[in-house]
């Protein structure tokens, strides 16, 4: 425990931010030396300043830390863990990256640069050779890479097993999302008890891009997304954790449910990325009841990190219907991120 | 009043036999004149037997009537409103029908047959036209008018609508229903707190059905159903009314939004059904926010009539998408059954 | 209509600001002429700015009002009722009062001041005559009058009752109360849903003191709180609207549950207050049934306006255990402003 | 593990045999070896009629074990767990007693009879002495011991750390229960969302008794209720886990709340039980923040078995107010059984 890495988690105090604390809370590669946050936050400890929403208390060692600013230094970290928003990853995100720390962001911003790379260890380990391209191309010491959307990130793990085995054409999404999904304070209550919200800003661009250019093929310097089109629409629900999605499929080549969940069974993570610490057991979990997944039930399988599809079923337009879960603040978000960072480490992009 | 049809609710218990109540009270055309209710309730007042799950309060006048035996006798009623579970229907709707009632079900137990037409007096009165096929065929005096599944309802009467001015080929239907149409008790708290169930047994198959029934057209005796295909989703959410479902279409003339709006806001009923006592005003209710329809806000549209559509945008693989709202309990269960009474009272099938 | 009075509403964009809005929809006595908001709001019409949170439409002529901002002239406006937060009333209401303004006002900012009385007009209309005393010394032209803290209106229209009948000497009140209570966006989702917040800022407070100065005495020109003591715990639960209190009562004269049934089922408003346009009907309404009275089901009651008790029983500590529920945002908010303006109209105090 | 008791779980289907089945998943002194159910349930793999409501999985081991019927020999068990409905356990669990099974109740069957203990080991170990008087008395090779009502639990560990330092004289007592407390199906949704029930049937009775039981003395062979007395209010509210009570205490030598945090702090369990394997760590957590316990946050606290205490505060009545929450079907049901059974191995009544 003595060697482990140090990072900063910038953001510290939101939702996401909240979930790498407890997720890196006894890592075993890597040990928080730093937190940021607002400048309201900054210079007080963590715990004055965080309002801590999850169900497992806030580790002490974190509740001693004196938050940092936003965009200052990171004292001896090496690796950035970002919960930033949108609009401050973007200024902050590069600046640390020049400097020369791996920025493993949560944050959307440059999700869509030809040289930054959206990351799932277990579907497309290979995209991190981008970020030779985006150091050289930048001039950058460090580098940004960057894990999915929330809810393309369940979705795609299905899509690369079913991309494999049998091509795809074309893809409906329709996600019913957990309001931790919006961050805190995020959704007021009075809007989502007794209610859905049919509606997230910039969601659906998210999820019909995302998952293209995660399963796309690297050519020389670039990445040329998969050829397929997704239409999506998102919904806000009254869920605590966990994004379903419900999805039908055409595929390539046609094959009936049977056949689709053989492949998701089968779908094995690639070596490299396949015994990293948050690597998730088993990478695709398929549910045989004709009534899962369910959010509360299943979203911690895998201790988060699991997709779980169910109700696999023929498609009376396309081939195949399913329904995917993925834990969104896990598997979603921060664990995403620190999976990234295990993949980094073992590629020797981390030192 | 003095001069009105006396009628019966067959399954008055229930929610939906609740609404029939709450929606007859007062009615101008109907008068109650007998509930009926399993063999442990019968005998007894409905005030004692029924677990009233509806925020208005149970109308005085019915709290009195004693509950009859589901099957038995129904003193001077003329009208049979039917919120009988599916089994219970196949038995006692047929016996009614030929002892001459008028059964205005709400039960799925005949809407595929092929005689028996699936009303929305906004969208196909002309089905009506198959109760007289269906009395000579089977001998009844009286006859079965089914209304369609809840989920249905308001999706077909937004499909008409686009029917009539584009054409309809492919339509994706992703669902989000409310915990009252499972009737009471029906969902346990347990299982939709802080959850989702990807799973109501038998819902797709009616979704993906009987749009394609009551958007037919009548040739001789028989109904051919509209060729479009339909892929549906059924999911239960924390919502207590309110059905609400993603739609994606494929036309057959290619709309853009505006003329998708256009067109569902200038849609009217037929003239036989524009002006009766249940019509919704509008039919149609567009919204033009980009977060409606929402069910809190907007199940309660023209009295819970009203089909409220939102979210027009383009859909990358189909044309167009877009939510549909409508109340589960009224417009799809007891107002549609009373609405299609409404409109039999004016053909003259209820004398 | 034509002559009703012009009326302005003050922070109309929060929920409290929506329900005055909805319940002066064609008010017969008022009509709204002046709404005011934040400065972020200010010049825009009403239906740009307002988040609308509430079930029924907003109605279109207040969508086109444009927002006035909080504090400047109001127009033609002869009364204003004040939805303002605490801090902002106590600069405001004052001022509006002394150019000649009756403001009604649900803010907590006066309730404490000796000569400003807490008005519910089926409990203590008399104490109105504090706003004579309120202009004399402060040499206002107008004045403020105020209605009681949401929880504190319920629980005080029933110890009316009781005090009347029994005497009072000790309360206990546990208060289950509805998210709208604490305005929008108010309460996060994140912190109610599957949860309790048993802590709401500053309401015990209210609860121990507001219902002892409303049952309290004129003596000259002062108000000499009740004598009997108040225990009180507040909490937060997941509930739309509507607040509910456990309590417990030791009486000055004994009684049982019969008796204080009848006592609060006999209760009656003052004669000046009993045919206003928004005086409850009944004043109590007693639910006989043992699981009554709940929330979603009751609220409603005299359209938000009654107060509904139940589950009367004997105490082992003290004399009688019940439970007292109340529409926190119409009779706990706007609706008790407006009953109180137009106690006012009927006194003379507002011309 | 080789050596494990062998127990059986009696009403394994419902959520307290499912949370015997989830706890006892590698327990280090207890193996599974039977479980019973209905005779709907009888002669089938648990697998496949429990339905599993819990958010970790059901174990693989349980899932195969074959379900008894509830009353029939359990093979070589030596103690009977027993999650059995009231009217059977009146039934089934004397029989086990007679037999020789060491009967560790859930049920209320025979909580109230003289020679039968409510066990809580931080509280009253001693009271196991009952069970010597119970055989004797009634000529059982066995006997039973019984854990109180989920309510009842954290409020009576609160109790005792209290009565100890203080004395106690008048308890209020307010629940918020969760609706696993109500078992599956249990409450219907439509009953709770956006509502709360203000009853649950025998409870107020319940936490009005047992608390007083547990915390009497004994005196030869029977036992003498403490002095104090309890006036409960209990509710439902749309809480999936954790019972909350808000208390006003009387105590017999006043204590302001510092004196009372200390105290609660500073209770440790007696020395046969505090080293149990199911003992909480702590017995109780003081939380100091104004607005603890929560549920959603504080139920898992000490793996669900520790008692929460925050909030408090002078009370205008009595001494002092304060929070109480503990896990309902965890601590407060089948935790509370396998806690007290492994007290009674420790004390040799299972050998």
């Amino acid at each position: 425990m003595n060697n482990r890495i140090p990072v900063a988690i910038l953001g510290a105090t939101g939702i996401v931010g909240q979930r790498f604390v407890q997720l890196l809370d006894g890592h075993e590669w890597f040990q928080v030396s730093a937190l940021t946050g607002s400048e309201r936050s900054a210079g007080k400890p963590y715990r004055e300043v965080c309002h801590w929403v999850l169900s497992d208390t806030m580790p002490e060692w974190a509740g001693e830390i004196p938050v940092l600013p936003d965009g200052q230094e990171l004292s001896n970290a090496r690796v950035a863990f970002s919960a930033l928003p949108a609009d401050l990853a973007l200024q902050i995100e590069p600046r640390l990256a020049q400097k020369g720390f791996v920025v493993c962001s949560n944050a959307s911003a440059f999700r869509r640069e030809a040289d930054v790379p959206i990351l799932l260890p277990e579907v497309n380990p290979e995209h991190a050779a981008l970020l030779d391209v985006q150091r050289r191309q930048r001039g950058w010491m460090g580098c940004i890479a960057t894990n999915p959307n929330c809810t393309s990130t369940g979705l795609t793990v299905a899509l690369k097993a079913l991309q494999e085995a049998f091509g795809l054409r074309r893809v409906f999404a329709v996600s019913m999302q957990a309001i931790s999904g919006a961050g805190f304070p995020g959704v007021a209550s009075l809007d989502i008890l007794d209610n859905i919200i049919p509606y997230i800003a910039g969601e659906e661009e998210k999820v019909e891009y995302e998952p293209r250019k995660i399963l796309g093929r690297l050519k020389g310097d670039g990445l040329h997304p998969a050829e397929f089109t997704i239409s999506a629409h998102t919904n806000r629900v009254a869920v605590g954790d966990g994004h379903m999605v419900c999805v039908s499929l055409e595929l390539e080549h046609p094959a009936d449910p049977a056949m689709v969940g053989k492949a998701l069974q089968e779908y094995i993570a690639p070596s490299i990325s396949r015994d990293l610490p948050s690597a998730p057991h088993p990478v695709i979990l398929l549910r045989q009841e004709p009534d899962r997944p369910q959010p509360r039930l299943d979203r911690q399988s895998g201790k988060g990190m699991t997709t779980v599809v169910g109700r696999l079923r023929p498609d009376p337009l396309f081939h195949i219907k399913m329904v995917v879960l993925s834990h969104n603040t896990v598997r979603g978000a921060a664990g995403g991120s620190i999976y990234n960072a295990e993949l980094l480490v073992k590629m020797g992009v981390i030192a």
